[in-house]
């Protein structure tokens, strides 16, 4: 048995609504980016609103907080059931450090700033944003100063989304990534051996031809198609899941450029595995999730840039993409990875290549610090963005579409969220140094396409556990150390200079 | 304003939680027959369960009760605001009534009976459901004890899916039901005009032309496609509405006998169109919803008898059916319509035709009131349905899968449901009797697909209204009178003797 004390156990029961409700919201969530009728929104965020709430009060039971506190006095407590304190301190911690009236204000402002963004991405108007990221900015200034943090405001943020992060980890990060990454990004663009683009993105495809290779590309993963996982189409790939037995992936298809979707159905993918394969044990308790962002971004990118764009995985699926594609014909084994592989300082960053991507990172991490602090102001940031992606890629935008206005998180209230994205990309490079001692021949199984030994790995070391241990923990114990950005240099240095991935 | 009394409006903030919850659950049950991955079913069934016992602890808060206590005192209430004091009195009553255990020991005996009964079923073996069934019988009637009646048992359980039907009532209509029926399918058989079966039942059809029948015609029936519906494929079709802007419905293709899915779809489309013309002002409120299981059947059976099966409508949609299907050049209007109108008294309750269908409900009536008062056990089921089935039809089931195990309601643990279904064909007829007042051109303007003043009709007289008034006020006001059978059997005269239809 996993959960054996008493007091636990009393606890997972009152609890396990919670997570009923998260299953619930989760579905709807899925459905509003699949299947939901164009109108039914309304209802929809009526009904989103309510529950959220609902949670909210339910977390808060006094009855909660007792057999909480009670739990975390019990002695000999197994790591499970630590993990357990551990996850609902956090959630009562942070429902009981914001006020409703603040709660509602970030999300009532977020629903319309969301809105407005798309409109004034499409429009190209800073200035209609402008107001609502002012607003939203505040706002999060004031949850900080609500949780509460030791040396940095921002501290407070960045735990929201990566359980124990602070600002001086992702400075500490970004002081080795930022000079280690500059340096090689210029001997990978003088060197010419990754072209800034290929003809392969200029080549429509058809979509049903397209479905059918992602779906082999994922069955040949193992994503349990059908039985415990589903691949839909939306605007915007995510992952979504409603237990450890029902995960579902999205993709889309814009017609041409077919990495585009191939890589976004892997990505997802990793994440999807991720929630596959937590223990079954855990099911329906508040460990059975992935434990943050970061973690999770380590997953989806291990599968996508470390398998996926490795030379191993193009000679595996080469011969799916010619038994599909016609026009691969045309193109090697050699086309295709470089296709895969284009290196280009551009000013996406959904867009951005794994030896660029960091920068977009950078960027907007300072900005969320320095907007937080007060050392610079909202209607600083479009110079501010045009200056930064000059002096880091040496880009600059010629629109606020293609600069400032071009994520989503801020508009939905998000601050904090974006390093954990950069923390995913080093893990999971952190993850491939330590898999390549205990796995020797981990690319020579990529090419017989025998992933089930990876997979088994990635669940010892990381998915089975779900939420058992924080972030900082799990690392430690799954690889004796802590987060490094060093092996993300090193990746790609080996793939990018020494050309040996 | 439709809600103005400031207790109402604080009692329909405090209940909007429940509206949220029911539309999660509805969209957790739609899933769950559509797109859920198969293993995905253990933790669905964790989530249901955790929030239907939540949602009876929301019903019940003190305040909610103190609220609806008070809004009941308040004068000059509106119809829509007494109508939201008398769904949530209702709620609460049933919640109230119903001791924890009993609701529990209810719903874990279901889902155990479920599966029991579908393997029973397709052994052939009743005495493996017989003891669920007896229990399930137990419980119901221990239920119909804390419910409350005044004459019968039977009332309380009735009373549940169908508000202020009684055991009388049903009585009542049967009694002229009956023998009116009996001679008139008697004089149908004889006279040999509907025969008993029909070449176009053998014929296979192909499932993606049929999927273009089936939308072209909930097009010109005014389905919102996309826009505020859906249509999907179950392996039963069901009709589920997540609010008045999301209504979903389904069919299945089985391949043979075109007549099957395209009726299940015009059915489902009658269900679905009662959700969407409720008035908008009603959203996310306890009014938001069709009133009672038996004004629903009316509106599916109004659509699919009344509407789809008269001769106007098969000129009408003679066209598309043509279109589509390659085999129907080879049968004319007469045949489509002989077609979808064959009489023959049969086995299977939810095959059986216009003529036949309430003797299949006046079967399960007396069984189950019978049941409730210890006038006949479980044990003597089996019999009883083949002589009754004798009486009645003239038909005796061979094994106990076309007999007594065929229907899913008992393992589900309802008793009292069937009743609805007679009720929805009576109301149906009713309702088409004084539209034929209203809009004497009514099967002209089948024939000629204008299906808007009908729409019109249908949300002035029920729809709109959704719960505001209970199903026999709903009647007297918009119709002036009651539920009378009579007009049920003046329709299938008129179609079958007068053949005017």
């Amino acid at each position: 048995m996993v959960f054996e004390n008493p007091v636990i156990k009393e606890l997972l029961s009152k609890v396990r609504v919670l997570w009923a409700l998260r299953h619930a919201t989760s579905l709807m969530a899925w459905d509003t980016e699949t299947y939901m009728p164009r109108e039914g929104s309304t209802e929809r965020a009526i009904a989103s609103g309510e529950l959220s709430v609902l949670s909210q009060q339910l977390i808060l039971r006094p009855e909660v907080i007792e057999l909480v506190e009670k739990a975390e006095k019990q002695e000999d407590l197994n790591d499970y059931e630590k993990g357990v304190v551990r996850v609902l301190k956090r959630s009562i911690k942070i429902a009981k450090a914001l006020p409703p009236k603040l709660v509602y204000e970030l999300a009532k402002t977020s629903q319309e700033a969301v809105v407005v963004w798309r409109e004034a991405r499409k429009k190209n108007d800073f200035n209609m944003f402008k107001p609502y990221l002012e607003k939203i900015v505040d706002l999060n200034r004031e949850a900080a100063e609500y949780l509460g943090y030791e040396e940095h405001p921002y501290d407070a943020l960045l735990d929201l989304y990566e359980e124990g992060l602070r600002t001086r980890d992702v400075d500490n990060i970004f002081n080795v990534l930022e000079p280690g990454m500059k340096k090689l990004l210029d001997e990978i663009l003088s060197s010419g051996a990754f072209p800034r683009e290929h003809k392969l993105e200029y080549i429509k495809y058809d979509q049903s031809a397209m479905e059918k290779v992602n779906l082999e590309v994922l069955k040949i993963l193992g994503f349990p198609l059908g039985t415990r996982a589903r691949l839909d189409i939306s605007a915007h790939p995510f992952t979504q899941h409603m237990g450890i037995k029902d995960v579902r992936i999205t993709t889309r298809y814009e017609g041409i450029d077919f990495k585009r979707t191939l890589f976004s159905v892997i990505h997802e993918f990793g994440h999807a595995l991720y929630e596959l394969q937590i223990d079954e044990r855990l099911m329906a308790t508040p460990l059975a999730r992935g434990v943050s962002l970061g973690i999770h971004e380590s997953q989806s990118r291990f599968w996508e840039n470390i398998i996926g764009r490795s030379m191993s995985f193009v000679k595996a699926v080469y011969p799916i993409l010619s038994k599909y594609l016609d026009f691969i014909k045309d193109y090697d084994v050699d086309d295709v990875y470089t296709y895969f592989n284009v290196v280009k300082p551009s000013l996406i960053r959904v867009d951005a290549d794994e030896v660029t991507y960091n920068f977009h990172i950078l960027l907007r991490f300072e900005i969320e610090k320095n907007l937080l602090t007060k050392e610079i102001k909202v209607e600083e940031l479009p110079e501010i963005w045009s200056n930064e992606m000059d002096r880091l890629l040496g880009v600059k935008p010629k629109t606020y579409s293609e600069g400032v206005l071009q994520d989503i998180h801020w508009s939905m209230g998000s601050i904090g969220y974006f390093p954990t994205y950069t923390i995913g990309n080093i893990v999971a490079a952190q993850i491939r140094h330590h898999i390549l001692k205990d796995i020797p021949d981990f690319y020579e199984k990529i090419e017989k396409l025998e992933f089930k030994e990876i997979r088994e790995y990635l669940r010892e070391k990381i998915h089975k556990w779900g939420s058992t241990y924080e972030p900082k923990e799990l690392l430690k114990r799954s690889f004796g150390e802590e987060i490094n950005p060093q092996y993300f240099i090193d990746y790609i240095k080996e793939k990018y200079i020494l050309r040996k991935i």
